[in-house]
């Protein structure tokens, strides 16, 4: 059995995990699931995963593995994706975890609600955008020491903040106040390379 | 110097980071930051940590860490709280990543309201209250296959979910209702060992 990925394409998370395993070479079957067509609430997606969320791996020995960032980490583990450096690994994760909590429930929620429940920008919640900019010029901040977020490689931190970053402006947040992360933006998509 | 750890005792997230030292028999000086006080926001701690959140280390070379579950998978490398197989280490950051997405944002906010906010438990947000009650029966199925929640021995997976699961109650969720997980509590609260 190969590696099966289930994910929606239109969900950064999943993507993610997508673009890793491209990245590594990785041979994998991509199971499109459709999540607004309530496709993660079924008793067999729940089987899979009991939090009913995209993306789900399932192994080539049939175990399952569930959290976008957690199959990443397994994914690319030996791989140049993660740094060897114990500091430069923490700092990744750092990132990794920020992702999810501060910067994943605000810059893609917006552009959730924009693209996929027809909201516009000017009836989001203030307090989602000022969340959403705050992540933003965190990242800005965080490029100045370097191209990519931990020192000059491109690591698993980059791959994870990617993903939604760079449909911002979908959300309706403009990403040309944020120069080092447009820059960066591009840059990452070239390394990973991101084609759509 | 010695290892710094600035955090706010009442935040399960800091707590999450002394238990794991405390655990590893580290070395450690405690630095009280009081979040009330807004001492997070302050130059000198956004140097520190520009999102402006607790906890934070401070190696003993000055480098600094932030995200808890970040910290504590730095100071635990190598130790019996990360499983040695690749898969279950997987498990364990699934758990990990999940805990900051899905379960701290209801289970640790509705307590927050409740105890630092003024708020009584009737007021909170009904969808807040009913997320908070999915990840409780979430954790209570992850229990099902064994003591702990990656397979039968205490891990990272515990200790950071652990955190604010034990005070639940003080956000008005009812434990009874999670028999499972009110023994697990019992036997982390053990492993740890925590004392209060």
């Amino acid at each position: 059995m190969r590696l099966k990925i289930y994910g929606d394409s239109i969900s950064g998370n999943c993507l993610k995990v997508k673009w890793t395993a491209d990245r590594l070479g990785l041979d994998y079957d991509w199971v499109e699931i459709d999540l607004m067509k309530g496709e993660t609430q079924t008793p067999e997606f729940r089987a899979l995963n009991p939090a009913g969320q995209v993306p789900v791996v399932v192994l080539a020995d049939g175990r399952p593995l569930a959290q976008s960032n957690g199959i990443i980490m397994y994914l690319a583990e030996g791989s140049d994706l993660i740094p060897t450096d114990a500091y430069d690994r923490a700092r990744m994760l750092e990132w990794l975890f920020w992702e999810q909590y501060s910067h994943e429930p605000y810059v893609a929620v917006a552009r959730f609600q924009v693209v996929y429940q027809g909201r516009s920008v000017a009836d989001l919640d203030p307090k989602l955008v000022a969340r959403g900019e705050a992540a933003l010029q965190r990242l800005e901040d965080g490029l100045e020491a370097g191209q990519f977020l931990v020192g000059d490689q491109l690591s698993l931190a980059d791959v994870a903040l990617v993903a939604y970053t760079r449909l911002a402006g979908e959300g309706g947040f403009d990403l040309a106040r944020y120069p080092k992360v447009q820059a960066w933006i591009a840059r990452v998509e070239a390394a990973l390379p991101i084609k759509d």
